[in-house]
């Protein structure tokens, strides 16, 4: 069963020509992974061919992976450009000049992973880019304080030597961020560009819809003034969170323990996080060992120094973090707005009663083909019975699962809609399968 | 001026508050630029704010250069996915294993990029995967006959430690690269594939419309049996080619000389090119180092290697190749596909005669911002008159410029329509504007 009018235009996504390899190594055995740094997310994401290790700390994503991840940039993107932000590439070699300059080389140490090129200079592969876009900025043509603020980000990889690499993406050797720097005139518009990265930040993870919380943070090695830090909270988080009970307001243990909150006064209590995010509002801290200025408008002209933020989203890391805390012990669940395919069609196996609905099949794959565009996925194995194909979409986490079951073939046909993310099984007609998939497909917007 | 209207739910591109810093720096006195290396592209692409040089053989992607870049990507994704090709992301760190185990350690030398991790293991920066790839196929749960072929394929970054960088994006030291890998049951099925992709391969350049010439290549470091090299014929070109006359065919003469054609017997003729693409028929080359197999589907059940091919474009190199064969000495060209925006639209200066055109200059970019949707960039500074900003992109290259002139307050108003790439000028209504503009958007098709 092969149906193509749908995706005429685009490439049709069937788990029949679709690379995604379960594993039969049972959980925690295989040769790769160690048990003791194992997480859900990690385990799961491997079994069911999402995301395959490489090396200690890095990782393979397979199809599925990639989709995700490619969503949830995409989600990120939509609301940073939504308050002025550009898209750039850095490159992930940087100077080693450029990390003594600004004093990180030392600082941050052992995790910098660094080579000496064929003529014999320093080169970084970098975990961050101030340094690389500060030296930018400071050697490009003058700016005017009339074009700023400048707001650049990239996402792309970043590379850290992890003493013990865990939890898959969560804390691997090689990941992919989000990074955002922004440029102002001074710390007033700097505090404003900053707040609103703040609100830019809490719509992400607002659309994403995993719980978290926003505490104050650590601001670490890479320094400045104010910082803060969104959380997902969870059992294997690294941080301890110190979050009131009574206003949410919290602070990173590392900044010191209280037991009441410096904002209301409430009782504080403690909880563990896996940090997906971070903000900084810097200052002068890069603009000033580079001496990035912009000119003045006013005469006389003069050169000021910019002040900085920088802003940080683990994409990566939010990958499998949002899958960590969603999914249980055997099955994978997703953020409707990041999983791979937001909805699976299972057509009955070859030669079964229910084959005899074809035409019913070839409607609905056309009907949700048209709604969803590429973001459906037809399990159409003729070898497979759809009990099966039910199995292992649930181990997949598709938000959305029809599934044409015993009554596609009665003479008022009723198929079954699957709603993992809810836990909830209807049959429906046909026409009420499309109207439950309009309401998603309005929620989770123009993604992908 | 700010007409947010038509870019209601997507960021507004105006060039007021775009990041295109231009560069007051004579061509050729750059500090960064060796002047003996420099190229057209290379110094069209930094003076206008498209890329930035960051180090040796080390690129910036400004906002502009990243939009062209992600555009060749969605181009190649299309005709690679019609194709049945899978998209995958590969870390970049690899494990110098596996280079050993391939041999190719020592056989790429020098310009192989590797550090030793804090555990003292060697990891390499990869300039290509097929270790990678083959290694991870080997150590998956058994595929199927069935199964195959496996296309995979991936975008990303790649490393090679070049002893002298040069002509920008064309030869650096960190780079964007499309490369795909193939996995056929026995070596007829994998010519099979390697010829899909090649037929994919000339529909990718075909729509790029830059000329290009597909010469019989030579394996090099790569290996295999079959390769072919795409070129893009180039004063700059590093390869020298044979070409025949009278069939088109044609060898790179690394191969050796010839002075007829072998296939047609027709006179060859010598020519420089840019090598922007190259394939190859691998055979058991990397599945065999590895013991990469695939289970038969027949009893009695057996492992047998995979035969591979492995495909790659390079995708800032073909961004910067394009932009060098097109482009004059001061403009930059692009091919129409890839151009960082399609339309350009030129408002009057603030407080000219031509500012009372308000209203039609609302209507137009509405329009045209339906057509375009977020393919489309508004020059509204205020301070600016229309010669100046005509002359700003005019070298940038925009393929349709519409700019408000003397005649938009006529009583029949015109507008000008600067199409750069066939060097034409039109004055037309606005409704022919848009006419015209409707053919282009069909030709570039659905690319952003």
């Amino acid at each position: 069963m092969q149906i193509q009018t749908f995706f005429q235009k685009r490439s049709k996504s069937t788990l029949s020509n679709y690379f995604q390899p379960f594993d039969v190594i049972p959980f925690n055995q295989s040769g790769v992974h160690n048990p003791q740094e194992d997480s859900i997310s990690a385990r799961l994401l491997t079994s069911y061919g999402i995301v395959r290790q490489a090396g200690p700390g890095t990782f393979h994503l397979l199809p599925l992976g990639l989709r995700a991840q490619s969503k949830l940039e995409d989600l990120i993107d939509g609301e940073l450009q939504k308050i002025g932000c550009h898209k750039i590439a850095m490159p992930h070699i940087t100077s080693g000049k450029l990390w003594k300059k600004s004093g990180r080389h030392d600082l941050i140490g052992p995790e910098l992973i660094s080579f000496k090129d064929r003529h014999g200079k320093k080169q970084v592969m970098s975990p961050t880019h101030e340094e690389s876009i500060t030296s930018m900025l400071a050697t490009l043509p003058f700016l005017n304080a009339r074009d700023l603020p400048i707001k650049l980000y990239q996402t792309g990889a970043k590379f850290r030597d992890e003493m013990r690499p865990k939890f898959g993406l969560i804390r691997a050797n090689e990941f992919t961020m989000k990074d955002l720097y922004t440029f102002d005139r001074n710390i007033e518009d700097a505090k404003t560009t900053y707040e609103s990265v703040t609100r830019a930040y809490r719509n992400i993870f607002q659309r994403l819809g995993v719980p978290f919380v926003v505490v104050e943070g650590d601001s670490g090695q890479i320094g400045g003034n104010i910082s803060h830090e969104y959380h997902f909270p969870a059992p294997i988080g690294q941080d301890t969170l110190m979050v009131c009970k009574q206003c949410g307001g919290g602070r990173n243990i590392e900044l010191g323990e209280r037991e009441m909150c410096g904002d209301c006064g409430g009782e504080v209590e403690m909880s563990k996080g896996i940090e997906v995010g971070h903000t900084f509002l810097l200052g002068d801290k890069y603009s000033k060992p580079f001496n990035a200025v912009y000119k003045t408008d006013s005469v006389p002209i003069s050169s000021v120094l910019y002040q900085m933020g920088c802003y940080g989203i683990g994409v990566s890391r939010v990958m499998a973090a949002s899958v960590e805390v969603l999914s249980s012990q055997t099955e994978l669940r997703w953020p409707e707005a990041i999983a791979p395919f937001t909805v699976a069609i299972l057509t009955p196996k070859g030669g079964s009663m229910e084959a005899a609905a074809m035409g019913l099949v070839d409607d609905m794959q056309r009907a949700v083909g048209e709604m969803f565009v590429d973001d459906v996925i037809v399990d159409d194995r003729e070898r497979l019975t759809v009990g099966k194909k039910l199995r292992e979409a649930r181990k997949t986490g598709y938000p959305y699962v029809v599934l044409f079951g015993k009554k596609c073939i009665d003479s008022d046909p009723k198929l079954e809609l699957h709603m993992l993310n809810s836990n909830t099984l209807l049959e429906l007609r046909p026409s009420e399968v499309m109207e439950h998939l309009a309401i998603a497909k309005q929620r989770t917007g123009t993604t992908k």
